[in-house]
């Protein structure tokens, strides 16, 4: 990394480099970046205790500990005003205190388990047998009622699993970057039907699976066995019925636990195929009621020119994180990423002139909660639905959100007037592969509610590495599936683009209401 | 299949085929081979009943069970003379009955792990702290001699995990096909040094293990765990340490378990951190005494021509497997393909010239035990080392275990005179992609032996699939990860072969004593 900086130095010449007619960029300061961000990096050792020495940060106490980390680091660094706010209510927090799941007939294995977040307990071992439903209907499903007592339910599933010949692991090559930076932002000519008929379909099953869950506990039942297609080769993908933490879920409702695809498969075949099958479970959830409340962590170097430090550049990722393993790529990456750019700042000793803020969310997993109700209390006017002047005030948002893949470049989402201004803040990193601006929208985290409201709010393009493969949301989400060079280039870049949003004249372009196209 | 088979009918539009002096293919029986094996196969079957509902058919009881229900299908099919025979004493069965392992500080966390084989018990929940070892040398061993009770030990790995970007599974290409059948058989220049010292570093480590196991086990430990540099994303590689059995492993031994390898390092760094973490740790194995001895399973198709039917054509795979998942592709595979070709043999009423035997070995995980003394007790004379009478009878050996890939040619172990012959007995199976005669030898299986003694023992080249990256010795060698085209295609292709050796006027050639090479 070294000999490309001193090759950059020299091929720049000067401290100066001006794009535009607006954004002189600082390169010694951009250099100090580099410098700071990919020779002295911290990024990993946030990493580790975000992840190993933290543990799984749901929402509730596992992320409260690591909040309350986050927050003594961030200050421990110098930042200012370091703190947890609450975002309002959440509702029950949750954690698995011991969980076991083995089959002892045809013959004995342990089968690879996690209870879905906001499941409850068994309480102790107990032998069970499998009561295996076909039916997806509820009509049919009053004719299990007299046969759930001490059961585990086990829903057919009719996966098919074929091995893969594609790779887990991916980066995005010149051809798909140059796609991306040439796609149009021409409205789509419907609604996405696929996306509406696979909500439907989800929620359909949720439904199905909740009245399952009533009348399974009412009758005496033990637990319910769940998978995922794609669940396969000890990687299980494991979320929970969030909506149970808000409505009432309790110690006693059943333990509802994802297995391995091939366990599931195997357990139906004997089923399907009359051979006794016996199960042990034990399964203890506790729940957390002390305080219900959600919290974001926020921290800030404050602005130094007079005119512009009520301005605001912000930067963020949602600290919080499913449960099945220590959600270190969904986001310890980009929680750790946006620590890290701070760090830097900080350390390099930059002055900005707007101030910077760093936003770490929670909430996010359940539905974007933390950023929506921060961007909602806030920025807008309750009586009239628009910015009010604290919203006026914000620049720029910038969130890291998509695994521990470097940056490539970002999404504009749509806000094609701040195109130029990213196509050049890029250029001095496109030795480390970040290059491309894309009109296009990206979806599914904290960026998005900026946006709706009017506020300039992006997310970087990321290699996606094997993201959807193995760890989004997964039991394999760890310290070990994180990238270190990767990260430490995303910090660098994250620092540049916050720095140069705190030091232009002007702040970020915003669209026009109308265009709040975000999905 | 049905459009191919047709085509290949009205190409050939005689039912013998003349591709030399001495080989006319019968293809009317070939044909009926393919439509048994390609229409009505009943290969998933065999493999369900092994793998599903048998279990783990590891050396002993596990073992046994499948065994037995072979010999039963086997006898059912109508083959002569389904039997067990032992091939001497092994040692002592086992099998896990209870196995949990969680971590319970900082935080709780079920950790993915397996008892290796003949590993101890732990007998009841226990909790225990880690004794992280850096040492490897028995000298700082001693050093630890106090500090073992109740301890869990934990020696120091520096595994680096980096996600992959090549595909789990894979097939041969057609280069790389040609280039096998290029091969040429000159010797190797020296002996293999990478292998030496790597068996040597393997001896080393296994020394070391045996000497730590002795010495935590009177100083009071409980448990010890292991781990390899691929057991990644839940899929663990777990075999045992074989020697235990017969060198008197007992239930008090420590619990040996392997884990997934994030959990170890996450292990390791904690505890290089000097964050304390606590275990749980729950092991019950049995040993079992009141059979030690190994047993192979054969049955016959009897011979048909007075003069040949003492002559004996052989086919194999290794029954046995682990003990981590339920041995599919190591080597249900290879025994269902076996056992469904003998079964399309008998099916369409073949009469085969010679005698056809299948034998389905044990011992092999453990080094080729149940097919090295099955060679040495009937085909070789003890007084002058060399083949007796019904060595002499042997027409041919054929073998498969390379997992669930289809058969896409075969390896000639440098029989070079055998060459010609395979090459024609392949042409009806270009079709299905079998078309290569390599010279080279490979080794690892029960051919060995055959070949060690001058018979000529083959075994098939067969697709790689997922063969090293996600199923071989591991925990997810499920019945999920076979693939039924490509059994049924192997089980066709070797019932082909089978035939054609117990039809053909001349035994298959045999290389001279002296060009023994196997390794």
């Amino acid at each position: 990394m070294h000999n490309k900086l001193l090759v950059i130095g020299l091929l720049l010449g000067t401290t100066l480099l001006s794009y535009g007619q607006d954004d002189k960029l600082d390169m010694t300061t951009i250099q100090k970046i580099r410098e700071e961000g990919l020779q002295h990096s911290q990024v990993m050792e946030t990493a580790f205790y975000l992840t190993d020495v933290n543990g799984p940060r749901l929402q509730g106490p596992g992320f409260i500990k690591a909040a309350n980390w986050a927050k003594g680091k961030l200050a421990g660094w110098g930042l200012q005003n370091a703190r947890l706010e609450s975002w309002g209510d959440w509702g029950q927090g949750w954690a698995v205190e011991h969980s076991y799941l083995a089959m002892t007939a045809p013959y004995y294995k342990t089968i690879i388990a996690v209870p879905r977040a906001w499941s409850g307990s068994t309480n102790k071992l107990q032998a069970a047998d499998i009561l295996y439903i076909s039916a997806s209907d509820t009509t049919a499903l009053e004719s299990y009622r007299s046969r759930l007592k001490n059961k585990i339910i086990l829903l057919d599933q009719s996966y098919k699993i074929t091995p893969t010949f594609r790779s887990d692991a991916n980066r995005y090559n010149d051809e798909q970057l140059q796609k991306m930076a040439n796609e149009s932002v021409t409205p789509q000519a419907g609604p996405d039907t696929t996306m509406r008929s696979r909500m439907l379909a989800m929620r359909t099953q949720n439904a199905f699976n909740q009245k399952m869950r009533k009348l399974a506990k009412q009758e005496g039942a033990l637990g319910m066995l769940n998978t995922t297609q794609n669940s396969v080769d000890g990687t299980l993908f494991v979320s929970g019925d969030y909506a149970n933490a808000a409505l009432g879920a309790t110690p006693d409702d059943l333990a509802d636990l994802s297995i391995a695809v091939e366990d599931y498969l195997t357990l139906c075949r004997l089923m399907k195929a009359g051979i006794p099958v016996k199960l042990e479970i034990d399964v203890k959830t506790k729940f957390y009621k002390d305080d219900i409340k959600g919290y974001n962590v926020l921290a800030e170097i404050p602005g130094t020119d007079p005119k512009l430090k009520d301005e605001v550049v912000m930067l963020g990722a949602h600290l919080d994180s499913w449960h099945a393993a220590t959600g270190a790529t969904d986001n310890a990456a980009g929680s750790s990423v946006m620590m890290e750019a701070v760090r830097i700042l900080n350390t390099i000793g930059a002055k900005p002139r707007r101030t910077i803020r760093i936003a770490l969310w929670s909430g996010e997993e359940q539905g974007l909660h933390g950023s929506k109700n921060y961007v909602t209390k806030h920025f807008v006017d309750p009586a009239t639905n628009k910015l009010n002047k604290e919203g006026e005030n914000v620049a720029a948002y910038f969130n890291v959100d998509n695994g521990t893949g470097k940056i490539r470049g970002i999404y504009l989402q749509e806000n094609l007037a701040a195109g130029p201004i990213f196509s050049q803040w890029l250029k001095p990193f496109a030795d480390l592969g970040a290059t491309t601006v894309t009109p296009k929208n990206t979806g599914g985290t904290d960026h998005l509610f900026f946006d709706r409201v009017g506020l300039p709010g992006f997310q970087f393009i990321q290699d996606p590495i094997e993201y959807s493969t193995r760890t989004h949301h997964t039991n394999m989400d760890t310290y070990d599936h994180l990238i270190p060079d990767d990260l430490k280039q995303a910090a660098t870049v994250v620092a540049a683009f916050v720095y140069n949003a705190a030091m232009r004249d002007q702040k970020i372009p915003r669209k026009a209401p109308a265009a709040n196209t975000a999905r």
